[in-house]
């Protein structure tokens, strides 16, 4: 478990007015969205598909846990959960551990196993998953089963592409069905390049929460940069640990 | 003129330490380097190529007139000078303008005519610029014709593109040849990304100045990211203005 090492880093201050408690979602079928994550100078969430990347310092690591703790569930995309194989769980508060939400539309992710998650879940250390899977798979894909305490949240897939999720229809469904309140989205850089970029029509992301690490990784890294342009942001505030820097911040 | 505007945001004493002045190059045939920018945090330095972009507050803008206070060349690649027309002097005191510097291989920026470097020049209120120039457009170029005011700093072109320069010799022969002791590098996106992955080889950076404004620019801005790999920074040191955050390193 966690020490709380970093007594001089104080992140709590400068975050409490963008956690779910400060300003519920005044939406009654959207849970309150964070997204977070964390970056490079230039932008990069990893040093290439494939390559789980040191980024953040202790410090800021820590606040991430601190983060879980306020949160009803962490989601990530089916891809950072066969990559990185992260546990998701709180380390400051096993039982307040997030649920885990998969974006998994054809269901390619396995739970049960070597990976953090599932460990973690066998040691009452954290929580098991939701998998947000495509309706097609879910009704139609004969090599599909449900694997063992896995809780399926199943979403029409768009006309044109079954395995497209849209956004809106996935939120309010975590809220309706699974009671989730406050839901923050970890990455990977697909989902948080689609989330954006759906934000400009729905307005879904409540707060932002980006450390960026003193560090470039170069042009072949995954990109975090929304498709349809300019996003301003508002109630923007900076705080510096030992060595990244954190935004808080609201979309304009 | 600018007016100093901003008496709470105190960006001189931060700056300090990566200023020239403060630890002079230790080389005695290269400038000391700072290389400035300001980027979205989806690290675009523009909207688009020829879009020139707002990107900093006017504080961190003013910062910029500092550093130009005491740095005696500025650079930027002739895309920047050519679709944005920058004035390149320094505001809070024109005598001390830095000598703008434009990397335009085969010639084919106008210094003379409406542009602001010109008017500056004309008004007393810039210096005039140096073009570093590829000695094949020099020597072998019919239609190249020098213009007025603008002085030459030839390059020799790689062996297998002409129009490539070698960062080590353009420095080196703005050292021996203009006595220029301090350059900063401004822009644009190839001139930056190119520069930052010579110096892998090279080591021809000292300070690295990067303004982080709180925006998204999207996917089709104009990119810092360098083409090599990971790159560490050290001596980092953050600091926030009103809006935007600065970071100051050096790069390990
Ligand atoms: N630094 C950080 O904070 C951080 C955090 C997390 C991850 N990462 C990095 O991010 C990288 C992975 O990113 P990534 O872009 O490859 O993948 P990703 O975003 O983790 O996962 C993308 C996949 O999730 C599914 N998906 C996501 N949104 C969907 C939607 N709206 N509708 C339908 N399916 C959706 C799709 O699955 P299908 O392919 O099955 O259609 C998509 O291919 C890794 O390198 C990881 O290290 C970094
Ligand atoms: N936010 C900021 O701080 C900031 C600052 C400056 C510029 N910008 C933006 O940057 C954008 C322009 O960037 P850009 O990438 O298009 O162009 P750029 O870097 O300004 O200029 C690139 C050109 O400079 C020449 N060049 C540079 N380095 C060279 C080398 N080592 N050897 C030979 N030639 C070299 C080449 O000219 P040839 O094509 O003739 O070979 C090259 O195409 C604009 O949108 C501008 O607004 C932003």
């Amino acid at each position: 478990m966690f020490l709380l090492m970093t007594p001089q880093f104080d992140y709590k201050t400068p975050l409490e007015p963008y956690l779910p408690h400060s300003k519920p979602s005044i939406s009654t079928s959207l849970p309150f969205i964070t997204l977070t994550y964390a970056q490079s100078l230039d932008s990069k969430i990893s040093a290439g598909k494939n390559i789980r990347t040191a980024l953040s310092h202790e410090e800021t690591k820590e606040m991430t846990h601190y983060l879980r703790l306020h949160h009803a569930g962490i989601m990530i995309g089916c891809q950072t959960a066969m990559c990185d194989d992260p546990g998701l769980n709180c380390k400051l508060d096993f039982d307040k551990s997030p649920r885990p939400i998969i974006i998994d539309p054809s269901g390619k992710w396995k739970f049960n196993g070597k990976g953090k998650m599932y460990q973690f879940f066998l040691k009452k250390q954290g929580k098991p998953p939701i998998v947000v899977l495509s309706s097609n798979t879910f009704y139609n894909d004969k090599k599909f089963t449900k694997q063992d305490y896995v809780e399926y949240c199943v979403v029409e897939g768009s006309p044109t592409d079954n395995n497209r999720l849209d956004w809106n229809s996935i939120f309010q469904k975590l809220y309706k069905d699974f009671h989730l309140r406050s839901i923050m989205v970890e990455g990977g850089g697909f989902v948080i390049n689609d989330l954006l970029s759906a934000h400009a029509v729905n307005n879904l992301i409540n707060s932002l929460i980006i450390t960026i690490a003193p560090v470039y990784l170069g042009n072949k890294g995954v990109t975090v940069s929304p498709y349809n342009g300019r996003i301003d942001l508002k109630d923007v505030k900076w705080f510096t640990g030992t060595r990244d820097s954190v935004m808080c911040s609201r979309i304009g």
